[in-house]
């Protein structure tokens, strides 16, 4: 049993629908795809079917030299990359503000947090503030899970207080729900939104 | 008179506060900063004093050759500007959507449409088929301006239609707010969607 620090014992989610959970999703792995070429792919087809309008953020970079010829374009000789100062992806679903990130992990039985770095948890803690809709999407154990930004920060946490330095198979699957992939969308992740944020049993008010 | 196309005649806007419109907002000019610069002091404002979170976009750059030195961070040794595909600010105010554009001309009787391009009003009409709050910002004429998108189509439109390829001074000053401009925050845009989206006698429905 998962207990918040305070003593309170851990929610698990309630069901978000019998066709999401009962059903093992299918396996999300030797699929030659990236996590982010999936997810692009997603959004392009929520875009064109007028569902949502989320967009990956560019790749952050520190431009320090230019070259400008004269009949091409201008040509960045030098540049660096920049740490991003929030998370990879917003966007607007049914007027509200969505945002997330997205992570994978080859390893077999745990999650480990090293993945997020401490300014993308503080950037999902000031999207929360704004009662924004803030998750994270994890590839994992062939498997994509939407996870909340809530549970998120209690795994975080446990971290920052030296405990465990990963979320365990167990407990992700516990608190995460199984995002339905399939071709158009590859990773549904707005039908979790649908059912957490805007149907009306929606008990897990963000 | 300006009238829409279906010959509606145009709504001009109505006062979003005394204190705003009747005080001629101090000029805007000879600061030696720059409109992005005011808008990231601003936004940073905005982050810290938990009003809001709202960040520009990286500059997006199409990467076609990185070095990997043994001892020090990766070098991006060729790479080309990319054309981005949304507009460059985004973020949340009160768990609503924002997504704006900024430009500035030094122009002294139009601001010039074709500071725009084709996939940003694409982008915004996009923003606003899902209910989020859009506009631009535009520094002209010594002072800065917050233009709701709608009243932007209606200029674009006009230039589609092979009319005026700008928007004049005194339609500008008819159809869009002046932002109060000031040291912290610099150009007070929430105050505007405060007004716009949020008081109860807000009648301009975004």
């Amino acid at each position: 049993m998962i207990r918040y620090p305070n003593g309170k014992t851990f929610q698990p989610k309630h069901s978000v629908s019998s066709q999401n959970s009962q059903k093992r999703a299918p396996s999300y792995s030797n699929r030659g795809m990236t996590l982010e070429d999936d997810l692009n792919e997603t959004n392009k087809y929520y875009l064109t079917n007028q569902i949502a309008v989320i967009h990956k953020k560019p790749t952050p970079v520190q431009i320090v030299n230019v070259h400008y010829p004269k009949r091409s374009a201008a040509v960045i000789k030098e540049a660096y990359f920049k740490q991003s100062s929030t998370t990879d992806y917003n966007g607007i679903y049914k007027g509200r503000y969505i945002d997330f990130e997205a992570k994978e992990t080859k390893n077999k039985t745990s999650f480990p947090l090293q993945n997020f770095h401490d300014h993308q948890i503080e950037h999902m803690k000031q999207v929360k503030a704004q009662d924004g809709i803030c998750f994270v999407i994890i590839s994992a154990f062939d498997q994509v899970y939407f996870l909340e930004a809530d549970k998120l920060f209690y795994f975080w946490d446990r971290k920052e207080k030296n405990g465990r330095k990963s979320i365990r198979k167990d407990e992700l699957e516990e608190t995460a729900y199984p995002i339905s992939l399939g071709y158009a969308p590859r990773i549904d992740y707005i039908s979790i939104i649908e059912q957490l944020y805007f149907s009306p049993s929606s008990g897990a008010k963000g």
